[in-house]
């Protein structure tokens, strides 16, 4: 089980995360395209940041929303997302190339992602970008409770999936998080803990009605943007590691 | 002799140029890549365009500044200017594999291409640019009376030039460009074939001072923004299969 | 009735609308605040011209989404929506005062428009912000079956309101405009001309069943990008005028 | 001796400096605009903010440059300049308004700053744009050896001055700061509190070459980013309390 994190989101003179020190405890970083966040400059300090600790790239385009962060949905055409999501892998595997790194994986930021994951016409428009960019690249999506349909769908597109859960959130029993307007959607560092623990362990998580529901990821999201947040996925990449070990 | 030109420079509902007949009469084009025009279905579609036409493309990064065109001088570090050439020629570069074609030069626009021949630190920042990227791009400048100046320096940094004559400006004795601030810097139609005339046939030009200069160059930069300027670049095309004609 | 038209929609090197030209024919323009289109300069410019030919100015702010010049529905809290706003319609009041005119009223741009009149959640947005705007304002809505829920709306708001019909689209029974992806949605030349002429002299227009229905409007909505619309512009405003004479 | 300080500067979801606790020491807020930093959301809490603790406002207009944080000098043209400063600060002069504040003056920002201070046309244009504004607004300069001159000036086009020293900068013979790149440029804490003792009590500072120089200034700018910077800066406000008490 492999940990994922969003990177490379500081912009100009604003800085934002603790990358040098969150690339020491992760293994793949989905990195800003310069959309929501990610000027030229941190993209490069920030692919150098990901040779230095032998991590696993990928990009994260987002909707074009500085101001909002990529966080706000907007009514995009298929053409204008395809086009979107194919200016902004690109920008960043070119650089990627530069120093030697081969970018494997692309994760959509923020409401893209929420969007492609809610709405089929999104959806077809990332597999498409996907499909025809030059050169394979797997797409990072939900994992949930149809992962199936969400596998068909993509060898259709002749797309390879990776899925991820989120340590730090509920599940419902359908496998869709929990909204965050929802009291105990966020997990306290213990149930973070252990919702990991039953996820390497199990392949399952206890659901918001305390039923246990299967779960397949192939790794796990974690934010890192205090010393705490980086001191738990520390010991979160320490249960990660004594699984794998026993899986040998 | 090549044409190039520069081309891609609508963004979103704003039209620029009329690149669907450019194409026809052009060799090299010149493509806008987000940062002064050109925005993602911007860039599809001048490829694709380019495609079409068999035209040879080029990348045509700016500094980062839509509302000025890319046209105003910035004080850039050397490291921002190499990671915004990087980006913005990635960018296009990945965009062009898409459908299958190989982007083969870079020339800055405006205010770069302007600083880039006249201050060092932004030369040379563009030749680091260059050489560093993954694989060999040629790097297009202004001929002039100092290519071999320029053209050892280009050998240190192990980068290609292309060189370019500009049709419709008049030339200074050293080899400069005569300012547009002065009377006759612009050239009338019959001007302009006469000069490109004398490239063809002599390898030189008739300075504002009368003087036959020496100007050696690989390729012209024209201008079609209405249909008379596409009816001169249809005769300078002429020109241009007669000469080749004659030298074979 | 009063012609209105969008206008200051040209950014940096992008020129869009004959602006100059529509001015003359006009009684109204919304002036872009530089969200979607129209930069400080084009601004500046916009408002010399207005003043030039004495026209009424309105503001026309918009989502900040310059590369889909604010077509594209954004999911913007209300908090950013109303300050959005303020900052646009302020930029242009106090440029305004600069050379001695003065605001009147706000029309809302594109999809900041539709969303006005079809997202509760966002028409509130707009009435708060206009009621906590330093003087009063008017606001422009689209004239239907509904004036009278808008009005007490707009009243509880302390907002006057101005309904505006559309010259050249044809409306639906229940007061709506036919869709654009319906065949005959947008009227040609000589339809354009009943429409208005029906409007003047009954305050009614017949919709896409052949039904007459009352619409009550204070302007009418014009668009100017060739010479063809603005002669048709020209004719329009002759039957308003001589409406204007008969109804003294 | 009033304290001014750079606030306002968080973007979207990238916060910077500890605006709440440097509300509580200040007495001028010089607030962003939009164009270097300062969203509308941002506008508005900072706005807020002011009013709360009772600050001076006043606008710190900039270059269209996000991600160099408007701290690279671009070749504008006089016309450019004068519409963007009219732009931001009737932005925020109208958003003031609507929560009873009045702006009193401008400040322009980074290399906008620089360049007024050191290039006649640049510094014309300021004047320009503040005596063509609809309502007096002061003009903040840098405090130096030539305050004369530029009285007059400033005199010549009706504009009003507010001079400013640096708490933290050593100054040069000629009244100039020290450039950064000299070793001693940025004082020490101790040195900062000695600086602003000596500027309160006798109007005077010791430069880099141990002579005292007169310096004329209406107010001190101060930087607070951290916990330190403020603890500092109650420390100096502390000192000019007292200052004020002896003159009375």
């Amino acid at each position: 089980m492999k940990l994922n994190c969003d990177l490379g989101e500081s912009y100009g003179a604003w800085q934002m995360g603790l990358d040098s020190q969150m690339m020491a405890h992760i293994d793949m970083a989905n990195i800003a395209c310069g959309f929501h966040a990610g000027d030229p400059l941190v993209l490069t300090q920030t692919l150098a940041l990901a040779k230095q600790h032998n991590v696993i790239i990928g990009a994260h385009p987002s909707y074009p929303d500085l101001v909002g962060f990529g966080r706000r949905s907007m009514q995009c055409s298929q053409n204008e997302i395809i086009s979107m999501v194919h200016y902004q892998i690109s920008a960043l595997d070119g650089m990627a190339k530069n120093i030697g790194l081969t970018l494997s994986y692309v994760k959509p930021h923020g409401a893209l992602y929420n969007d492609m994951m809610a709405k089929p016409e999104v959806q077809d428009a990332i597999f498409i970008a996907i499909s025809q960019y030059h050169r394979p690249l797997k797409l990072m999506m939900l994992a949930g409770n149809d992962n199936q349909t969400l596998l068909q769908k993509a060898q259709h597109h002749n797309v390879s999936l990776l899925f991820e859960a989120f340590a730090d959130r509920r599940y419902q029993d359908n496998g869709q998080l929990t909204p965050r307007s929802q009291l105990g959607a966020v997990l306290s560092q213990n149930e973070i803990l252990s919702q990991v623990q039953q996820l390497l362990s199990k392949g399952t998580v206890i659901t918001d009605t305390a039923t246990e529901i299967p779960l397949s990821a192939d790794t796990l999201c974690v934010h890192g943007d205090n010393e705490a947040a980086i001191a738990l996925i520390a010991q979160i990449k320490q249960l990660c590691i004594k699984s794998e070990f026993k899986n040998q």
